[in-house]
């Protein structure tokens, strides 16, 4: 199939399909936000009492560990095993301390991850390279970023997407390269977040093909991030700009704006 | 009593009430910042060895079930129990599972609930009716919403505001309707709450009249609604706005722009 | 050693220190947001199995009460007995409830705490004096605030930080007062914590000299206060402008706008 961010986006919007989401305190908000902004419906949900019930019913579920602790670590399990739609983990920290690598494991053990999307440290992290992490913010890796997301998607068992300057995605065999984006979105906390959320968004719109939804995800989350440039002064009016800009995108325009390459 | 936002509005300022609010994770800090441009003062507290002593002291207590877990609902159920003032709860997702329709349905019963605020499917699912709700930002019900609100006060015993493109707010047997507010308000996460929390503090500072001060919230922050879209570019810059036009709502003019009909 | 805003600020964007917070739920996000755009890298991580190891590697630990319950308070004490560098406590309504004024007493008793930042009423509240307080957002106190800073630091045997229109940093015997900041910064919620976070990010840059930086950090949020407020139209544009205004804090010239006196 062709990999068009425009016609996901325009089925993503007819669809409104409910995104899940079992994220982390601070992002919350902003993820809600950009999904919303986007075209779909997010729905926060954590208690044990109801992510099955939850799960069962979103077009797709994103967990991701930015402040896990053991009870929202169960309901990431317990959700992710009710789950109807496609899994998109996001492994915030990964590498930074050992609770989250394993944890991070453990959720791609134990449950069916359709897609991961994380930093190339945090990817590094989770494929078993060496990687040096500094905060959540933070990228350093030793593999070079195409190379380390085929191997990962590999090891993994899961399309990769690992998200810099230039985003990779990839599904273990082919590699996607997405070169949308802007350094600003760096200077906003969650912005990856929010890309994951975007992920999980496409998904929801193209379950059958994860590789492409999450290769469209990015290219349509980075064409959205230069809009929201254009007239930023900095990280809080880029912020601001950047849900307008979701709500905003073209996708009549998009696939003109996108530089996806195989 | 006549029903006048600006005159409520310059009490509240006045007053500067305490609102303690026991809320979901998603929109904390949205209502908080909504409270607070508004002219009162939000607190935040959920702990068991402080709700009781916070609610004592607040003007209103907001009970908010978006992200709802156990502990939280222990928490609820303390503080409500201690409340001084009224109490406002925000039926986040009732109906879309069953611990949420549930828990909604106890807080009801076990407290001395003054206005319920939700949106049609919210309140339709907590007054028996049949309602298909696809996720927290979705709206969906068989009944009208005049007569829905209507018919949910006298089942609930509780002043019942149904909020939507024209907002509805009963005692079960008066029936105000508001019809200010802009759809923006619709693609940013946690106006619903936001408005709840501006019911919460126009209750406090006019406890003696809650059907009147329901509905009062809903004009002043429709209205700020309606400011906030005039410049904005979408839902990011919607939202900045929204706080500048709750901060900047003037009692003098309020009640000119306010559309309010019984 | 002279006091720099500008120098230590040069330093904190070269160094780029990790400062590790565990925070309160309706700030998170702003915290993070302000940490980064200033030009360090904010780290969120509250549960036991991983606060050792965060706060062993971080270059500053900001704990803040704000939202508090048990399991919080026990990792603060856990990260707080394993930090590497400079603690910054903030007391988040200490005085409003016999919860918070315990805690806060609790975490300086247990750990060894560099900088206490807060109001006048909650710096009273733990140095014993009387306060009034009505909500976190509130400001009452008996004591004029340069006395009050200069006793407090004495009494909590920690460094303390008197905020208001004018600021008060003592480390029991030298007061130093900056009167940089504006008063939109209070009707933003967190702009409090905010500041904390911004302390925390100047010790970690500046770690032996803890009054000299949190003076600086101060001055710092409050020339970036001024900035903000230039073009804003109300809370919801300044809150926006206060990040693009930390991005923006030139080294170069933050001297010549610090107002501090000794």
């Amino acid at each position: 199939m062709a990999i068009s961010p425009g016609a996901t986006l325009l089925e993503l919007r007819e669809r409104k399909p409910l995104v899940h989401q079992i994220t982390n305190y601070v992002v919350m908000n902003e993820t809600a936000n950009a999904t919303l902004a986007l075209g779909a419906l997010p729905v926060m949900a954590h208690a044990p009492q109801e992510v099955e019930e939850m799960a069962a019913v979103a077009g797709a579920l994103v967990l991701n560990i930015g402040t896990l602790s053991e009870p929202w670590v169960d309901a990431m399990l317990l959700a992710g095993r009710a789950a109807a739609g496609p899994i998109v983990l996001d492994p915030v920290g990964a590498g930074a301390t050992r609770y989250r690598t394993e944890t991070a494991r453990r959720l791609l053990d134990e449950l069916d991850v359709t897609v991961v999307r994380g930093n190339a440290a945090e990817i590094a992290a989770l494929a078993g390279q060496n990687a040096e992490i500094r905060g959540v913010e933070s990228i350093r890796t030793e593999s070079s970023a195409a190379d380390l997301a085929r191997e990962a998607a590999g090891v993994l068992g899961a399309v990769v997407s690992v998200t810099g300057p230039t985003d990779h995605v990839s599904d273990g065999e082919r590699v996607i390269a997405i070169s949308n984006g802007h350094e600003l979105l760096a200077t906003v906390s969650g912005t990856g977040c929010m890309s994951t959320a975007v992920t999980g968004s496409f998904l929801a719109a193209k379950p059958a093909e994860p590789l492409e939804a999450a290769a469209e995800a990015l290219a349509a989350f980075g064409v959205a991030g230069e809009d929201a440039a254009r007239d930023a002064r900095g990280p809080g009016t880029f912020h601001a700009n950047l849900y307008d800009a979701l709500y905003n995108l073209d996708p009549e325009s998009l696939d003109g704006h996108a530089r996806i390459e195989e």
